[in-house]
């Protein structure tokens, strides 16, 4: 089964196209954990209290890997037991953002699909094709590939002209043009900020699962998100964060959690108009 | 003292513009340490003789991420552990080619300067200012920014013309234009594959600290390469790994080593005209 096909079941199923991003900022935590004195023990009570919570709305969960190797290894620790931690009706997304030569490509893709175990991972794609290649030699898994992100950054360099092109539709091109197996484990990120984006990137690539980050707390409108990206199941991932996990700040965060993953799960869906 | 001069230092204290790679391919590791039965403890093994026989004729270790994350948590605390080893008389490198938006790049930064220690990392310039920015707020450290990188892929992007200019001339003329606290914390990796783009990256950015991978096993001319872009001393760095890391396989595999590195070192010094 392609990851695709899978991801397309799940998204029935759970009626859901959204995804709960892991971004687990210490200064942010709720309140009711303080007590807990150690940092990664924090972390891992409101992981796994907010994967309870969010699970039966969630298609995904996005695991955003800065967070944890500020803590080093006993990051690297919560983070291998975050991953166990996830429901086996979900999709696991290491937002890792790896990006280096052949070799070492290769190395960090064992890492994060073997090691770890990973359904998912993101690459910068700034070294190439061979750079992003040996992640795409996992059937059944599948490789986000940085299209036009949603930062104000994006500007710098993803849009710049290249000929008539933005150069995040070459790197669109390319992906469409891989052989049918690579292209199979092959994903973009694209940001929520820029329907233009979303609409151009789409139109070249139709079918291809996007995940999209942004809506929420960077400001993309989520209707109009997937108005401007769906085409059908298993095609789109939004993920929220900050808006979901930190929805509440008392004892009560966990439920806080769940109702706004609930309600962003709604509006999606209805958007997707399936 | 910015890491400029810091290097300079260095450099001129060990006639040496050579930075030691330290990938440990477990593949390629020397016959004479099979006999260790845990892989992690080869690495530790390994990375302590290479680094005891080379540190003489090095300015600067570079670390890959890439051979330690492929272990999980345990290649991560063998990480954290060969930074330990570094003598004082170099600079440490983390290769981690991160790049990721403000508030996650804000935590690899951590990651790598606060809580790893070391003096200059990596880092993918695809999203943007605002995705470098958070790891050029160390004075006294520096970030290398991925230019015009060394592997075939490079020209899929990095190679493409805006305008009249390259991408990654685009991108050099950005890292020119920050402001000096920014930009002394700056630095750019340049591959030894291309002379052109060493040139026209060096004319852009004069003086700025360039990592140079590529010489030896990817085919870049050791004395070719430093006569594009050596300008003055803590402006150059050249990375050899597997030419240096790997060059014994028996017993003598560190003695080796140190050859070869003290000929690589002697070469790129004669070239560098001082």
């Amino acid at each position: 089964m392609t990851f695709k096909n899978k991801l397309a079941h799940i998204q029935q199923q759970k009626q859901s196209l959204l995804c709960v991003g892991l971004d687990p900022d210490p200064a942010k935590l709720p309140h009711a954990l303080s007590d807990i004195p150690s940092l990664p023990d924090r972390l891992r009570a409101f992981n796994k209290a907010i994967i309870t919570a969010t699970a039966p709305y969630a298609s995904a969960f996005k695991i955003n890997f800065a967070f944890y190797e500020a803590l080093g290894t006993e990051g690297w620790k919560v983070l291998e037991e975050t991953v166990a931690l996830l429901p086996d009706d979900v999709v696991s997304i290491a937002d890792a953002k790896r990006g280096d030569i052949g070799n070492s490509a290769r190395f960090y893709a064992q890492s994060i699909f073997e090691h770890l175990g990973f359904d998912c991972c993101t690459v910068s794609p700034y070294m190439g094709k061979d750079s992003y290649a040996p992640f795409l030699n996992y059937p059944g898994k599948l490789t986000f590939i940085l299209g036009r992100t949603s930062n104000p950054g994006a500007a710098d360099l993803q849009e710049k002209r290249v000929g008539d092109s933005y150069l995040f539709e070459i790197l669109s091109r390319q992906l469409a043009d891989l052989p049918t197996a690579e292209r199979d484990c092959a994903g973009l990120v694209v940001g929520a900020t820029s329907e233009e984006a979303l609409s151009k990137i789409r139109s070249i690539v139709p079918g291809m699962p996007f995940l999209i980050p942004g809506v929420g707390a960077q400001g993309g409108d989520p209707e109009a998100v997937v108005r401007a990206s769906f085409d059908e199941l298993g095609s789109v991932l939004i993920n929220s964060s900050r808006g979901i996990i930190f929805a509440g700040n008392d004892a009560d965060y966990a439920d806080k959690a769940a109702e706004a993953a609930d309600q962003l799960r709604s509006t999606l869906w209805q958007a997707s108009g399936i």
